[in-house]
């Protein structure tokens, strides 16, 4: 009896024929192939290419995003969390930027084809800091926060896209970038704790 | 006796080749036509096609912070001035993307040509910010700005880059736009004066 094929299967074969080939020249039955099995298989699974595609770029995102979970539900000080979830994102972003430049690359045209995708990931990561500012809200620290939570993680989440959003990848391994980082999240911290 | 030939015509004469024929197509020969000159005539001016390319985008740039200076200079109260500045900076890059968008992407080809000037344009609106920054802190009103104004001026930039960074530019037309600079520069604001 062959190994079952599972999405999850399927989607790592994709991120390697994504890798191999690059995206304007992978396709289905390359997957099928790297599999072993035919691309009707893979169709029976993911109804379309571009069904395939937007999985493999979610399964991307979701890997910072789950890293990022942990923090986000943490009950210590928010203060902490805040610029913990902060630097761990930033980090997350700079090592997938850095570590595979090819299949970065790659997600990024991807998560162009995608917005939807993206949408939904930038959602879930400021569902996250709104969850450690209610906390700090409620903790009596974040007293500058306001009161609407989810409007004060998208401006955090904006004030801080010069670290995380991929536009500013060529960046990241600039010199100056980590002092950069630490005066944004400390005007940013104190604006909160005002 | 013509018209004499200055600096500016040429760089006038440039912007509006550039506008017709785009950035890949436009020539000094071109320039030169516009203006009823040879391109020897140009090329006295400027001495190879870079080096005009350059100057019309100082130029371009050169028209903002000129807007900008004079709120920069103002001996009122920091506070507004920097909301002022801030919302005239987002109010300005959102009208050259919007008004002429050809131009607006000839531009941003040009930057990228040229990211010395770029560079020298991000120092300038920095160095017009640090000023603000500065009477803040001797006015008694940005006690949470620390003692380098040129650093907290960078991480003000920095953190507003969403409303300013032609970058950011396919999104200044959505209608969430304006609460969300609103959102960031109040964060900013109370982390300046915390």
């Amino acid at each position: 009896m062959t190994e079952a094929l599972t999405p999850e299967r399927i989607l790592e074969a994709t991120e390697e024929v994504l890798r191999r080939y690059g995206p304007a020249k992978a396709t289905v039955v390359d997957v099928a192939r790297a599999l072993g099995v035919s691309h009707g298989t893979v169709y029976r699974h993911f109804r379309t290419k571009s069904a395939l595609r937007e999985a493999v770029t979610k399964r991307w995102l979701d890997r910072t995003s789950e890293q990022l979970a942990a923090c986000a539900e943490d009950p210590g000080p928010a203060g902490e969390r805040l610029e913990r979830w902060l630097t761990d994102l930033f980090s997350a972003k700079r090592h997938k930027a850095g570590d595979d430049p090819e299949l970065f690359a790659t997600y990024t045209v991807l998560t162009r084809e995608h917005s939807g995708v993206v949408d939904e990931h930038i959602s879930e990561l400021e569902g996250q800091l709104a969850r450690i500012i209610e906390d700090g809200r409620s903790q009596g620290i974040f007293t500058g926060a306001g009161t609407d939570a989810a409007a004060t993680a998208r401006a955090v989440f904006q004030a801080t896209a010069r670290f995380h959003d991929p536009a500013y990848a060529p960046q990241w391994s600039r010199p100056e970038v980590d002092a950069d980082f630490t005066a944004v999240t400390e005007l940013l911290l104190r604006g909160l704790t005002a």
